[in-house]
């Protein structure tokens, strides 16, 4: 795994040739028991690596289409699974708890929940105050530049779009670690509000 | 290969576990003659991405360490090689041109040789004064923070600081790539200024 812009920060990424980007996975290390945030595929190396950093505690996805390889490293491990409550009735594999808008996974890593996506209640989170990290939403094509998903892709646009004005109103957001394509790693508010003048 | 920050400019990676972290090739498309920049190996998918966007007339290589797979690519295509003048006696592979500090590969695209680093004359490029590219020298092992070789791998390091500096005094830099680790794509200016002051 690839230190972030944090020490207690990995990512590891899967190129989508179908889409030209990167899908990426996120693990927060922590004493209490680390974190991974929509874990796509690791290899063996980062598999050693995330061993060597103290496993798994909990796996959190975002959404319903980002559950990649979070069963399988479920299985290998004693992971459990948290996901968004508004997909409580239809998620595809087996959660150990649903996530509810302004709670805490663990202290210090925030529960967003966004309205309008290509899910129901689509979550973000919010790591520290500093550290934004997005699902499918918020995503970047472009490096450098904050998108969201196409019109086509959205449950409602409205909707969707007043949940990223939330996200750009967020005081203290540096980095936002996006799900699929490029992260911004600094001055994150500004690409947000960037982002948000666009739409 | 990824879409980077501009249309005509593509990245693709190729992770390092020794390391843990990205090397990084650049594709420059342009009407000329499409550039490759410290090319890693290509994938099936990432080779037949670069054929429908032309193909390779040149590859240019900042330093002997990042022969990569220059090589190979140039075998399976018409490529030709360009390498720094400073390595022209022991340069380990067949080059076409050997590049001199202030000319230009192609027009737009600016050779900057840097003294004092791992190999004699190590290159940076400069792309429409706007995109730095960059090989051993400035690199970034954490996301978002540029920073150089650690002194023992330095030739020179008072000279190698001094290259560094006069890369922060270009003008217009937003992005910078590395050939090693997190590209820059915002503010490269600033984060040079910033890798200046703590040198």
């Amino acid at each position: 795994m690839k230190s972030l812009h944090r020490p207690d920060l990995y990512g590891w990424s899967y190129f989508n040739p179908a889409r030209n980007i990167d899908f990426n996975g996120v693990a927060w290390i922590r004493p209490g028991g680390n974190i991974l945030i929509d874990p796509v595929a690791l290899s063996n190396h980062d598999w050693n690596h995330l061993e060597s950093l103290g496993g798994v505690a909990w796996i959190v996805l975002t959404n319903s289409d980002h559950t990649r390889s979070a069963q399988e490293i479920a299985n290998q491990t004693y992971a459990k699974i948290a996901a968004p409550v508004g997909e409580k009735d239809n998620f595809p594999i087996h959660c150990d708890r649903w996530l509810v808008d302004g709670e805490e996974v663990v202290p210090g890593l925030k529960v967003i929940e966004l309205q309008g996506s290509k899910t129901p209640g689509e979550l973000a989170l919010l790591l520290e105050e500093t550290t934004l990290i997005t699902g499918d939403l918020v995503r970047a094509h472009k490096a450098g530049t904050l998108t969201i998903l196409p019109n086509e892709k959205l449950l409602n646009r409205e909707q969707a779009v007043a949940s990223v004005h939330k996200l750009a109103q967020l005081a203290q957001v540096e980095t936002v670690l996006v799900g699929d394509g490029w992260s911004v790693f600094r001055d994150g508010r500004d690409r947000l509000k960037e982002l948000v003048a666009t739409l």
